[in-house]
């Protein structure tokens, strides 16, 4: 295959045995990283063993995993041999993260550790100090964390090493990425959807990935379920994976590691020629115009011991090949002398001698398997993807702007006409941006304008009668929120842009992928080599209000508050309330690195209230005071504020100042919209956060605050505790009552209706309810007839789904909203 | 094979073909249950189409999912014949809960509904009320809920199917659960792994999950994967998923579905034999005391049409057999002439004169279909599994209690105390109660007691050397959070009690299975005939204070946050700091019913605070005050409140409490401890909450409120923001900051450390500052100090880590805590 500078790419090479001389290096590579990792996990100092080994060499606590390490240096080694001939640009995803030690060793080996960190040298000092960070306080972590050059996956929660690796290989036809699943992470959910993830990768635009199923056998305490069904049984698994399964195995009851590196050299070598010729099957059809089908990728089962080369018996019992050799065999290398002498013994069974020069450098036959400069897996910049981010040719996102006379005088589906502008920003980017979701791209109305300018993916069969699948497209659905969710980051963090769409209850599946997103975030943005990534974009749509058809288990507004937990310098949430609002809101997204952006927002028609003008300017403040919709006076302060967040809930609090200013003319009621949730919090605890003047400028310090909350309603309390105000705050919104009912129902059935939101401000603004007890009772029966309208009919009464500001006011809104001169 | 009363269950029967009569009635059930649901999803009136259908017949709002319904309803019907023939106890579970009026359909058709639901009468008259209240305000929601008789499972989120149904079947010797995969569901990772727990199934002493994977070929807008890949490649994954592959195929181009009956039939029949054989072969060595082989399990593969029956064309555009049949076709039924006209056509196709008789009711040979009694799927009582609960057999926790001279004075691993006393209720609920947790019980450190009773059930291969495994055991270990917790809720569901263990941060790979079960438990508690079922109990340790080895993605307390968004109904958090208040804690929740409990302890060696009597007391209360860790005066109030939660905040406050006895001895302190978070609720808020008075007695109205808390801390503010003395209180927490350190060092990051907490008590008191200003001095020094200690040494201060009350203080402690009195 060329590729566009007219270089032969994925090159075929004739396969022939390694000679012993190259099979030599590669076992010294492996037996110099299984020293050095070794070593980090044990040592203090002495750490070329230039003396006997004593206790104090010895680190006090030992804190680490042995287990997976020296497989997954083994298939380092040889990968360096395989790319060093190939030229092949490679990364390489360890699943069992796990194994940090092993990997910070091949870092330090191929001279990329030492590029990084500079006072971690190639001598016998660097290798002191390499030893002693480890799991050291305040060193470094013990996972392939975001400090480790060349990862992009720590591999901590384990099960999303495919799904980060498809996501790397989308739209990087020339990558091979090679990625370790272990044995123990195979049992996850996650990682066992994402071999399918074979379905949706396009020889010809995207790369490849070799998932190479590292079974050791043992998981922390108990074997492994692949290890222990018969070979045919796995496989058929991985035949029924849609792959290709090639098998390596050896290194079991002592034999020679050269003849396990002569098969694994072989074997690699015959995998590698497979992806050649698929990929060269691929362009020459794609030239022939002709459709090819999806191919059946090759990948590689590995079957080593679990803690291979360690002492193979301790104390009479049996650790390699075990899952005692999990964490750190000999726990007691300290204070017990006979293991220390054991631990000795087993450092120098890789004969550091013949690894490390009279410097402590590696000697030149190690050097020379590392791949030259960015071939190194440790050093290709696509693992350090901010370094090839190019921001996104962006529309302007006013263009797709929809027209607003007045507030409400114009109904639009809000998620409809960001799929506009989408459309565009796919048109614009046609190799750098992705939207990903769980079938649900065209429920949530994204869809038709995307797939105006583009189609879903699809590497399955086809069939007549099929819409919108291509082996190519910019839309990625599979029915797995955490295919998708880990897609997308492995797709972000090599350096492109992307959203996630999902339906809002069903985003919780991804809560922890989410932590450990937010968490590599926060700690990138501390490293000054990580250059920043694009931000990771949620749309959450369908969300608890409009589960119409589905009811109480599709109804959960929670993960805001997952989110906050994080990071405040990571996590962002918005809630705009229309088009308008929508489209300023996630262009912004769009434009912003190193965050995770919430963004909740209806996919129903539903009425538009700003212009874009006024759009941009209340989303650029976070939040506003809509004076259009309060009944205040100028230069007095309001009797009662009525606040809201999210779209339901803004409507229900515009209609309640409705009532009002029919109702109660004199009383002054200021209504307040907030899209930045984070504005809420105190200026200290968010970077969004407003000084508490600018608080109290739109919230005033002693009114009561009837405040309309798309979720939960204590987050709201949780993001204002601080305030002046909080004690006068009252806050409405989902109590986790539901059903399959009428969105007004649904309100009605949470108090976050209209009715009842007067009703609070009559019972909560002094002096209101001595003279409003006409108005109270007529909300309490406007609710029960509306309630017994729907009972009956079976739908929601007119007047509470046909809403427009127009309609129900003498006085036409003012030109825009204030605010801007409070915050 | 014999049951215990001499029954003879799981019988084969001689294969041969139905009789045209008895596919007749197969026939006619489906058919009557297809008019059913179609009849649920569209109509308010003319139920039994007694005259022409018009406008006002059709509901306003059409809200449910008809394309997965017809193959649930063919599979219902078939799986009657085979129950009858059999008399085999059977549930079914629909992983597609999308089915509900399928579901509901028959359940009225073999009689449940209308024991159930007394007005659903079995006549026009409640065929007309049965169609109105689906999805309609004021009735039931529209998928297999728990207002459905016979239903464990909603389906609403979608990929536990199988983990559901394998946990029904565990200690169910007797019983098929016959579970409805969606093709659709089966992307999702949760599916994906699931499908192994078949190496997890005891063939004597748990049922027999019969998986049958519905290819109708369409999710919500997409083909699925497994419906496309190709048939061979399809067989070879589910012989690699350990099972034997049988498939019905039919139902396209119009092909007459007597013939895919007569399929169905003859396919059924043979993969009940194969059952039956497995099992008897699996008794006969039993009975000879020979091992046998993992069986390779059946299931069935059906593929038939999406939306099946349904119209093929809707004005040109193929409906049937697309994904355009998921949800409603003929959207439009009310308002579009034509439409009604095809609707009124398709409910006449199935022929409902001769499916219901002149009263409505179905006709004999439909009502002869059922099964007997509770024979019949939807009045199993397994499947309504409080009627089968029996209390668990409890030792008396006290037996297990650690000696505790004086608060510290020994020292345990909270968890592997408890681990003595779940052996023991091992030992005496032999079939009743079983531990979950992902590859964690030992990590945990439950064991070794609890395998010195029991083992590790496991089904797979065994080598020489395992430990803890065997073909039968009341431990569960998977390395999937989702098995694990899907495994419980189903035996949880069919009567059974359990316990699912795991590290707390990866617990978050389950909040949204926590959500359906949470809200599942809601639901239930207002249904009549639901009986309650055990508490849903989570033991979380290896929490994120002692990350030791894995650093920051293993740290997240954030569990808690998401549980208590949950209906406080259902949820409760407890904190036990040692090893007594953790089995007081523990025997409680085992007591429980229709609770999550979620119990976050920790594993490490800690100092034992409380003697059985006191922590009985204090965890009855669920909080009180440590009147001999503090320095209060009898009668006057004290001058701050150092309040804790966790086991290492409480040791923490303890050691800062002890500080200020020796340097500021006038300073009056009060330690108050919280076992029982939901006690800082409001008692309007949480059925735990305290009254505003007792909070006030306890933690003062007006006092300087420091608490130490073991997760995020803002978590306090919003349990508390509604007290007296919220503005008071200042919480210190988890904040999201760690990595690879000393346990000393991760509460020092964190600010949480004793000195810091002194520092707190001095800055917030009022007075103190001024005359405390060396003691604040020296606690920065000390912070200052360990944290270098640490960076040199590697591990922590022997100061901070070998806490013992009595060494450091002259005054012994009084004999118990008081607080009692005030609460």
């Amino acid at each position: 295959m060329i590729d566009d500078s007219g270089t032969m790419t994925w090159p075929s090479r004739a396969p022939k045995p390694l000679s012993a001389a190259a099979l030599d290096s590669i076992d010294a590579w492996w037996r110099a990283a299984n020293y050095l990792a070794v070593g980090q996990i044990y040592l203090l100092g002495n750490a070329l063993l230039t003396e006997p080994l004593t206790r104090d060499h010895v680190k006090p606590r030992l804190l680490g995993h042995w287990g997976t390490t020296p497989g997954l240096n083994f298939l380092y080694a040889h990968l360096n041999r395989a790319i060093q001939e190939r030229s092949q640009s490679t990364i390489y995803i360890t699943g069992p993260g796990h194994g940090g030690p092993g990997m910070v060793a091949n870092a330090y080996l191929d001279g990329t550790y030492t590029e990084v960190y500079a006072d971690i040298e190639q001598n016998a000092h660097g290798v002191q100090k390499l030893f002693r960070q480890f799991s050291f306080p305040g060193g470094i972590p013990s996972h392939a964390s975001p400090e480790l050059p060349g990862s992009i996956h720590e591999g901590g929660e384990l099960g999303y090493a495919l799904s980060h690796a498809y996501g790397a290989a989308f739209d990087n036809p020339n990558l091979l990425v090679a990625a370790v699943v272990g044995d123990g992470e195979a049992e996850t959910g996650p990682l066992a959807t994402s071999w399918h993830s074979n379905k949706f990768i396009d020889p010809l635009q995207d790369g490849v990935v070799l998932p190479i199923l590292h079974l050791n056998g043992y998981k922390i305490a108990n074997p492994t379920v692949l290890a222990r069904i018969p070979e045919d049984e796995l496989q058929d698994l991985m035949r029924g994976y849609g792959h290709t399964p090639y098998i390596v195995s050896g290194g079991f009851d002592g034999e020679d590691p050269m003849l396990v590196h002569a098969r694994m050299a072989e074997t690699l070598d015959a995998v590698l020629n497979q992806i050649a010729e698929i990929k060269a099957a691929a362009a020459e059809a794609d030239k022939n115009h002709e459709d090819f089908a999806r191919p059946r990728w090759p990948m590689i089962i590995l079957r080593t011991p679990k803690g291979w080369t360690c002492p193979a018996v301790i104390d009479g019992v049996q650790v390699e090949n075990t899952w005692r050799a999990h964490q750190v065999p000999l726990a007691n290398a300290r204070d017990t002398p006979s293991h220390t002498k054991i631990l000795e013994q087993w450092m120098l069974s890789y004969r550091p001698r013949d690894l490390f020069d009279s410097h402590g450098a590696p000697v030149q036959k190690i050097r020379d398997l590392a791949p030259a400069g960015a071939l190194r897996m440790s050093a290709n910049p696509i693992a350090n993807g901010g370094l090839l981010r190019r921001d996104l040719h962006l529309p302007d996102f006013r263009d797709f702007a929809v027209d607003v006379p007045e507030p409400g005088a114009t109904v639009d589906e809000a998620t409809r006409v960001l799929g506009g502008y989408l459309a565009e920003v796919i048109r614009l980017n046609p190799d750098n941006f992705r939207i990903f979701g769980p079938d649900e791209t065209a429920s949530n109305r994204l869809a038709p304008p995307v797939y105006e300018v583009t189609a879903k993916q699809w590497n399955a069969q086809m069939k007549p009668g099929d819409t919108n699948l291509a082996r190519a497209g910019r839309v990625m659905e599979m029915l797995s929120e955490h295919q998708c969710q880990g897609w997308l980051e492995g797709y972000l963090l090599t350096g492109r842009h992307g959203l996630f769409n999902c339906y809002e209850a069903f985003i919780h599946i991804v809560d922890s992928m989410f932590n450990q997103h937010a968490k590599w975030l926060k700690v990138t943005a501390d490293i000054p080599w990580r250059a920043p990534i694009a931000s990771l974009n949620y749309l959450l749509s369908s969300h608890v209000w409009r589960q119409d058809h589905n009811g109480f288990s599709h109804q959960d507004p929670g993960f805001i508050d997952h989110v906050v937990n994080k990071s405040a310098d990571v996590v962002r949430v918005y809630l705009p309330f229309d088009a308008n609002t929508l489209l300023s809101t996630y262009d912004h997204c769009l434009r912003s690195v190193n965050y995770v952006n919430v963004v909740v927002a209806g996919k129903q028609p539903a009425p538009n209230l700003l212009t874009m003008e006024q759009a941009v300017a209340h989303c650029t403040r976070g939040l506003g005071i809509f004076d259009w919709a309060g009944t205040e006076v100028p230069g007095l302060a309001p009797d009662v504020v009525l606040a809201a967040a999210g779209d339901v809930p803004t409507l229900e609090v515009l209609a309640a100042a409705e009532i009002l200013r029919q109702n109660l003319p004199d009383l002054k009621v200021r209504v307040v919209n907030v899209v930045d949730l984070m504005r809420l919090q105190s200026e200290d605890d968010h970077p969004h956060g407003l000084s508490d003047s600018a608080f109290d400028a739109v919230f005033t310090p002693d009114k009561p605050i009837i405040f309309a909350y798309h979720g939960y309603p204590w987050l709201i309390h949780r993001l204002t505790y601080k305030r002046h105000g909080h004690e006068n705050l009252h806050a409405r919104g989902y109590k986790e009552i539901g059903t399959t009912t009428t969105p007004f129902d649904m309100v009605m059935l949470n108090d976050l209706d209209r009715y009842h939101l007067v009703m609070d401000v009559i019972d909560r603004t002094p002096g209101l309810a001595a003279r409003a007890g006409l108005l109270r009772q007529q909300m309490q029966d406007a609710r029960l007839a509306a309630r017994q309208y729907t009972r009956d009919h079976g739908e929601d009464l007119p007047a509470v789904t046909e809403w427009s500001w127009s309609s129900q006011t003498d006085a036409a809104p003012t030109a825009a909203e204030t605010g801007s001169d409070n915050v």
